[in-house]
Parts: structure tokens; sequence; C-alpha cells
């Protein structure tokens, strides 16, 4: 019997979802559907496909959206999240699996007892950041677990950046993925961890001033600035008595310290409107934020005002972004800071045609076992091929796609609304994507957490 | 006949409004009626007074608000803003006029045309600031107005601060006022302004960094913080062709400078709740917002973490406080970091039985009139008399209580929602004021606005 998997939105990080989908379509008797409000611009290689049908769908049009989730057996949803719920309704009314990559948000974990007792799979956070992330630490915490070891440290950093033989620019920086989400990172909250039990707290404005270095082997050097929350994940990866929990962000070095003189001027704000944006010089956006003085330049006045040398290398980063340009203006309408910053760094920032990016985990797990203290590091390195084949739609697309079909043929079945961290889900999608190359290299290291009594030991 | 002047909430901002309107109650004719949810606060000078009735009122209790609404010739309320509004409903309802010195909320604006329909005068903003700063500033302008000339800058600074016999420690700082405003101040987005026809934004994390200096004669320095919106006024004071526009918080030199080590620690945020904040001790919490580093002290990290020489005299401010003393303890629960800091600084700033306020209030006028720039500089210094004749009250409840008798007696006439800006507003309520000792001293100065042209000639 043919199984129907509709994937809603197919935006350009579901290149290998889809490939994979198609590749399985004979062998598994699968049927792909795609609902886009955009079917002009799924590629022909897609499109053609025997097994392939694409429909446009708009996902307001009720009718329209109620009538493919009936005729399908699982829904896949790549759309933006806050349309993820208008989907789960339906997959509860129709009685169908969901997968998505998204965050688990209240809306759709209120719909929890309902998923059970309908014996469905709602399956989110089974992409890369959240996803991988989620699987690969889980494999090794459960493995600890399971040797009698106790869980002191656990740290997972992830980057989306640009490939080493495309890393061309200061920054050691190019957009991979939405640069909007760049431009606001950190916002909204200060960030929380805990190191050695101690909690500690760290607002925006020296979010990215407290960065921690990470070495992976054959890639060179690392700096990750902290999340907002790495206690959200402390009781479902059973971390309750670990000592240091810290997730974060990876940048190449001296990113942050840049980015922070972007924080400090107010670029990144979002939340208010600049007056005449539309038409605004590079130079002028930038003095918008520098006190009135006509008799000094505006590098001046910047250089003065955040205390950087000329032989600072964030001057460099500044003039590399065209930051004091007369002429370049910035088009946008009632803009934002964070919209016109946007503006100027995709300027400079965007991918060319024939670069790649690379996404980057890197995991640290303290632990202690017949009195002694362990210490295992994990890293996956992942190169993309185009801009159609990205790191970032391989990492993200292929556990929704292989989560997908272990849904379907039963493999995957405990039901409810779920992250994948419990063995059943991620041991046979790690497996498989290690056929990818989606791999981790685990090293033993010596355990120093922040403790000086271990440093000093 | 008897008016009667309905005062709904006495805090300790009513003072002078009280004894004002008891002093004119017999030449006047005038019954004051005194809601609150706590009478007994009310002194008994007050309350004992032959023209003074006090009636324990809890504001949502409509029966007894409404009874007590509808009987009475004119409403004062000193209640909390959000609360303006239920007031106003019913003032609309039994055709009474209201007065408070509260901004025009949304609520209370869209209640304008049925004000002006039932001739009902509904004025606000006419206590300090926003107050006295309109009502001088109008005098001022329509001046300069009405004698040909036109604006070209305008800005307008007001403090609230410990008086200068009281100035006891490095900060020249006490809370004479809401200390909850005082630590959030500058908050929920940047500031902006216009500096010769440029805008200038500053985020919140330079807001304590860009101070400008006035001088008071016979009070010294101090230095301004700009506000949030210096251009809220624009239009209502008709200067739209000013190409200066600044409105800031007037502290003794250096405060903002040493304000900004709470920012940038992250003491001042009031978005989210610290763990086990009960019991922890002020050091504890100073350490929240550094790196975990067990070898090195609190103090040291603090002054590496902000770059702080032994020799600033910040590092004095802080060590003043007596923030990294071990044993002191917060006793909140669920607290944020901004009420944290809140009970740290009370703990320090709060004034003795004995000590006195002041409020200084500065503008400066830069206008052009016969082809030559000039500017008018006028500033007010307001000392408190004692803690329950405090300057604040003074200068905020006098207006009030000037206004609500001038619309009692038909002097104040003009319908509808307003801030005390028109001239049969402005004119008498000053005027009055003066024999308080509330009173401009103006300077005529050279006019340097902030072009360079200008000042070197």
């Amino acid at each position: 019997m043919v199984r129907t998997i509709l994937v809603l939105g197919a935006g350009k990080s579901t290149s290998y979802l889809l490939d994979y989908i198609l590749k399985n379509a004979e062998k598994e008797n699968l049927q792909l559907i795609i609902g886009d409000l955009h079917p002009e611009n799924i590629s022909a290689d897609i499109s053609s496909h025997p097994n392939c049908r694409v429909v446009a769908l708009d996902i307001f049009n009720d009718d329209d959206r109620r009538r493919l989730i009936e005729s399908s057996s699982i829904v896949v949803s790549m759309l933006p999240p806050r349309l993820h719920i208008k989907i789960a309704e339906d997959c509860i009314h129709y009685k169908k699996h969901l997968v998505t990559a998204s965050y688990v948000s209240k809306e759709i974990e209120a719909l929890n007892d309902e998923a059970k007792k309908n014996g469905l799979v709602f399956m989110n956070e089974v992409g890369l950041d959240p996803g991988i992330d989620h699987m690969s630490a889980m494999e090794i915490i459960d493995r600890i677990h399971g040797n009698g070891g106790k869980m002191l440290l656990f740290e997972s950093f992830t980057g989306g950046l640009v490939a080493p033989a495309n890393d061309s620019n200061l920054w050691n920086y190019k957009f991979t993925w939405n640069p909007r989400n760049v431009v606001l990172a950190g916002q909204g909250g200060a960030a929380k961890f805990i190191q050695e039990g101690t909690y500690k707290y760290i607002p925006y404005q020296k979010l990215f001033r407290r960065t921690e270095l990470v070495e992976i082997e054959g890639y060179g050097s690392f700096e990750v600035y902290p999340n907002r929350d790495s206690l959200k994940y402390t009781d479902a990866y059973g971390l309750q008595d670990a000592l240091t929990l810290y997730r974060g962000t990876m940048r190449r070095v001296g990113f942050s310290k840049a980015w922070h003189v972007f924080v400090m001027l107010g670029m990144t704000d979002d939340s208010y409107t600049i007056e005449n944006s539309e038409g605004m010089s590079y130079r002028d956006f930038v003095n918008l934020f520098l006190p009135y003085s006509p008799t000094d330049s505006v590098e001046l006045k910047l250089r003065h005002y955040l205390k950087i040398d000329q032989d600072d290398i964030r001057w460099g980063k500044l003039i590399e972004l065209d930051l004091f340009n007369h002429s370049k203006k910035i088009p946008i309408k009632n803009a934002t800071p964070a919209k016109m910053l946007q503006y100027i760094l995709e300027d400079s920032w965007t991918l060319k045609k024939d670069e790649k990016d690379m996404i980057v985990m890197y995991h640290k797990f303290g632990y202690e076992m017949d009195g002694q203290k362990k210490q295992i590091d994990a890293n996956m390195v992942v190169l993309g091929e185009n801009q159609t084949y990205t790191a970032m739609a391989k990492t993200v697309g292929l556990p929704v796609a292989i989560a997908t079909l272990q849904i379907l043929n039963n493999k995957i079945t405990t039901p409810g609304v779920q992250i994948p961290i419990s063995k059943e889900v991620y041991e046979p999608i790690l497996s498989e994507l290690k056929s990818y190359g989606i791999t981790f290299k685990e090293h033993e290291v010596p355990y120093l957490g922040y403790n000086p009594d271990t440093i000093g030991s």
C-alpha cells in the first residue's frame, strides 16, 4: 500500500529532506506531496519525479489544507514555527503523525494528551539545533549513565558558518541562514547558565564579551557565546545533578568582540523605527548613534566613543563592511536599526553562488565514574556541497526525513508530543546519519571543570 | 454654596495639595473629601479639619467610588496612573471635572470628545514633571513667539535630588521618590532626540555614558542623561521648526558613569527572576553577574570585567554601598535583579528623618529674532522642608491644587482632555506658585547651539 508523506513548506532547508523521501520512494512505496505557497520555486528534479506531486497551497485556506492532511499518511511541517499549530490541530482531527524541526511551543505541548490518546507521534525539534544536538548528546549521556557514571558537566555549542575554503573576510563569517536571526541573536533577556553549581547571568550588553574558546582538530579555534537558557533541557536530559550546564553559539574567534560594537552602538535594536531611514547612507546610519559634533569625522567619533585603537582588528572589520560609505544607501522605509544593520551586513556577508557553508557542533561531557572524574568531548563538522545542498539543509533535513520514515514504518511508535531524546528515536536516526557523513568524533580529555582544585591537581 | 473637592489617594505627595485646599476652604467655601484605602495614615491635622471628611475607599468598589464622585464638584486623582481611567469614566458619567498629575494615557485621551461635549475640563500632567516643566517652558516659548522670535533649540531637564545640606554620600544621591523608578530609569527603548536637525538615538547600554553638563548658580554642577522621547511635545509646544530638542534627567556629576556599572553588570534588569534570591548576600548577588573563577575575589573580577582602576571614584561608590558584604542579605523571594539592587540601594540611599530633598529644573531656549541668535536659560530650585513637606510634594501638589481651584472658580474653562500648555492655564498657576517660592531664574546667555560655525563665531 502506498504511504503518502505530506511536506508543508518547501523552503531552502528542504533539499535533502525531499531527496531522501524520493530516493526511498520506490523501495518504501512512498508518495510525496509538497504543499507550498510558491510551487513554481520547487526544482524540476523534484517536481517531475513520478512519486512526487506538488500542490499550490495557501496554509490559511482551511479547506485545502485539511483536504491535503486528510489524504496523507504522515505530515512534515517545515513552515515557520508559528504556523505549526494549525497543522497540529488538523493532525489530531484526522489522526496523522506530525514531524517538525522546530521548538515545542506551549500550544503544541498542550496537544500532548490528545496525541497520546490517538496513538499519534508528534515529533518536534528533530532538525539540527534543536535536533542533532539532542540526539548526539543523549546517546553519550545515556551511555555514561548506563555505565554507572554521574554527570558533572554538560556543555553544547552549535554554529552555522562559512566553509573554510570560502572563509574570506575579516569577520570569518557569512550568512548561511536567516540573517535576521543573526542580527537579533541574544536579545530578549539575560543569558542564564550554571558553572560549578553557581548560577550565572549575563545581560545582552555583555553577552558578546563573555566568550569561551574551543578547538576542533583540523578546523582550528572557535569561540562560544552563551545562549539565553542553558537550563532548558536539564530535566529532559536527566542532568539534575550536573554542576555545570552551558549551551552556546559558535563563531570564529574575534567575531563576538567586534559584534559587541554594534550592540553598544544600539544598531541591533528591533524595537523602534528610524526617522527617514529610506535612502539613508551607511555613514549617516552610523552617525545616528554617535554624539553630535560636525567638526569631527564619524570615524573618529566612533573610535573615541568605543575606545577602538587604530590598529585594533575590530576597526578593520568595520571598514571592510563599508560602514562609513557616503554613497551606499539603505533603501528600506520605516526600518528599525536591526533591519538597517542587516541590510549593510548582507551587502558584505551574502554567500556567492559557488560558496559553501559549514555546520559545527561541540559537546563536552564531564562525569564521575568509579571515583574518577572524566570527560568526553565530541564534535561534528559538516560541509555544504553547494547553495542548494548546504550543510544546514543536510543537518536539518535528513534527521527530519529519517524520523518521518521511521515513524511511518512503525519503528518509532511511542505516541505524544516529544523531542528526540529516547533511545528508540535517536539510535536509528544517528545510525543512518552516519552513512551521510554526519558523524561525531569523540575524544577522552582530562576533566578540568571550572574548579581550581581540580585544575591544580 | 459649598463646593466639594474629592481627592482620591492621599499618598506622600499630597501634603501641600491637601493643605492648600483646607487653607482656602473657608474663604472659598470648600469641602474636602479624601477617599483613600488607608485613611488611618492621614495625619490628624488634616482629618480633624472642620472642612475635611476622610472616607475609607477601595477604588475597585464601584458603588462606593461612584457615590463619592457623584457627590463632589470636582475630582482630583492622585492614584497610580493605571487607575485614573476608572475615575475618568465616572467623571464623564456624573459630569465632573478631573485633575491629575499623570501622563495622558491613550485611554484617557480617548475620552476627549465626551469631555468636550459635556463641558468638562480633564486637566492632566499638572504636577512637576510633567507639569511645571510644561507651564514654565510654554510661558517663555509663547513670549519668544509673541515677540516674533523663531525657536531654534529647546532643552529641558528635571531632577529629584537630596538637598545640598544632606548631600553626604559619594553618589550625591538619595531616594527622594519611588526608588523603583530610579532603578528602571531609561529602560524600554532607545532614547531619541534631535541635535541641529540630526536625529540621535542612544541605546540603554550607552544611555548613562552620554551625559551633558549644566550649572546652576549657587548650586554647582549637574549632569543630564537623555529621556526616552524628547520629541513627545514637539507639536504641543509648537516647536516643529526647532533644530534641537532634548529632554533629560538631572543628577549630580559622576552619578551616571557609576550607575553605568549596574547597567553593564545586568543588575537593573526587571524581566526575569534570580534563582534562590531569598537570603542571598550582597556579595553573592554581585557574583551572579561575574565570570566563574573561585580563585579570584569578587572585587577583582568586577574591577577587571569593567576596567575600573583602584583609584577610580566609581570604586569608592561601590564600596560605599557595601556591595561586597558577605553577611548582609537580601530577604526577597523570587526577586528580579532590579528588585535586589533596589534593596541594596535603599539600604544606603534612604533619606533619614531630618533630611531634605531638592527639586531642580533647567530649560534652555535658543531662538532667532531680528536676524540674531539668542538664548535664554531658566532654572528652578526648590528645597524640601522636612519628610512630609518635601520639595517633591510641593512641586507636584501645589500646581494640582491651584489648577483644581481655578477650574472650580471657572477661571480655567476650556473643556476637554488637556495638559497645561495654554496661557489660560499656566499663567494663573505660575503666578500663584511664585508666592510659594516656586520661581524660575532667567538668564540671557550667548546662543551656542551645537553648531561649530556658531561656536567659532
